[in-house]
């Protein structure tokens, strides 16, 4: 068992985001994947099924939304201060299809007090953009992780 | 079967939300339900499961985000016209829990050339605000329904 | 002189008003007029003067938004709170030309804690919405009057 | 006299610039300056001034939000198609004072068919973040400059 003070700032942000992703029965049941932490950034992976279509046969935007915000989360949450959404917007830029695999970038653009501004890009398996995603964070009480096991 | 021409604009978004709600895989796998369509109206409803939470344990916001983004979508697409989402933002005002019940109510509030807005209320099962959402859409080519059988 | 616990919600809005408006340099030297006040809404108007105008000429954009921040404002102040924005949107449904008569209609649409969310149509001299304005309040310390002399 | 088609893209976002800043009174009427053009980005300048205080004594978020637009117009008719906003939104990080020099640095993230996607940065004399702000354009019919004298 050790101190979460002594974690350098990235394993503090791999540790977090750990955490998080155990509890985090939503991001785990759609089959993200966590592919990079650092602190104010994550990167998450997720492959579109056939249950994220919608009526158009493409994904819906629901899911690359859910994408996004897994990803915000993961990058605002990494500084062990537990931190929620306030609001999000997105804006589509290309469809998905299905089995696209698609890779979510967050990265924070200004933390402040507390509230803090992260933009997401979500781009498909051939780096074509598909998704830009800003989110507005505000930091609750708590650390999202308390000691080192 | 009949002229899709000879309905009325409330047939027309009845007719338009099933024929939506057919192919649309994702808005039924997350066992949302129509309760009202008229035209530039929706509202749907949604029970928050389980597999909904996210590492705060109340609903992930992007299931929140998925039931006002389908409510926009029947909303928007309600005078047989093809629609798609460019661009959406959503406020969350409160959480929601394991088994809350959400309506969210969608209205058009412009519909001009081919880009439209539309403002959608999520409330939970006593009747309080969860999240403002407003969507912003696009219509492409082609109608909804061809034909009435 | 007279204490301002024994107003009535329409008199502390009009009186938060006066007030805000008489130290608000940037609205009064835009010329805005406000039409009508009552607890969470405003109702401002604005002409569309040359100074205004971008390279399309028409109404620059950021006038229109101006506008309708400054309904918001006086919305987001009108129960004696000092507010500020934390953030805003607007969509542009049509442009405004020289000399358009500008009315910003701000209503809220949720007050819960310290934040805010608010809503402003803003239409011109025919009742054709040219713009819709989305903002987010965030109240902070202090009274917007203290005494009413 | 030259051919337009001749101009290499940072030229034409040069002439692109001159051309609407000649034309847009708004934007000089505020005292902007255009500090840098390339392809896709703009870098423009303006200084807080009495008349855009509002009644805490800081800067109208309007005067913020329109630098910022600003910045986003021009970045976003560079590359010679005359394009509008359809919608915008911005996020205050911190106030603006008087006499404060704030320079807007937009850049495109995302040209699509007839839509786009451009970030602005706003920051104070000391390099603070003020504001982040995101606009959505719209190509219209039309170049913006015809011919080179």
């Amino acid at each position: 068992m050790s101190d979460v003070s002594e974690l350098s700032p990235q394993e503090l942000a791999e540790r977090c985001a750990a955490a998080l992703f155990e509890r985090d029965r939503a991001t785990r049941h759609l089959g993200m994947q966590i592919l990079r932490m650092a602190p104010g950034v994550s990167v998450l992976r997720m492959t579109v099924t056939e249950e994220m279509l919608q009526g158009h046969d493409t994904c819906h935007g629901g899911y690359m939304f859910t994408l996004a915000d897994s990803a915000f989360a993961f990058a605002c949450n990494s500084q062990n201060a537990a931190t929620v959404a306030s609001g999000c917007s997105i804006d589509y830029i290309a469809p998905a299809k299905l089995g696209d695999v698609l890779t979510a970038t967050a990265e924070e653009r200004s933390r402040n007090g507390r509230t803090g501004v992260y933009d997401v890009r979500v781009e498909n398996q051939l780096g074509d953009l598909v998704a830009l995603f800003r989110g507005k964070s505000y930091q609750v009480r708590g650390p999202v992780i308390r000691e080192e096991i």
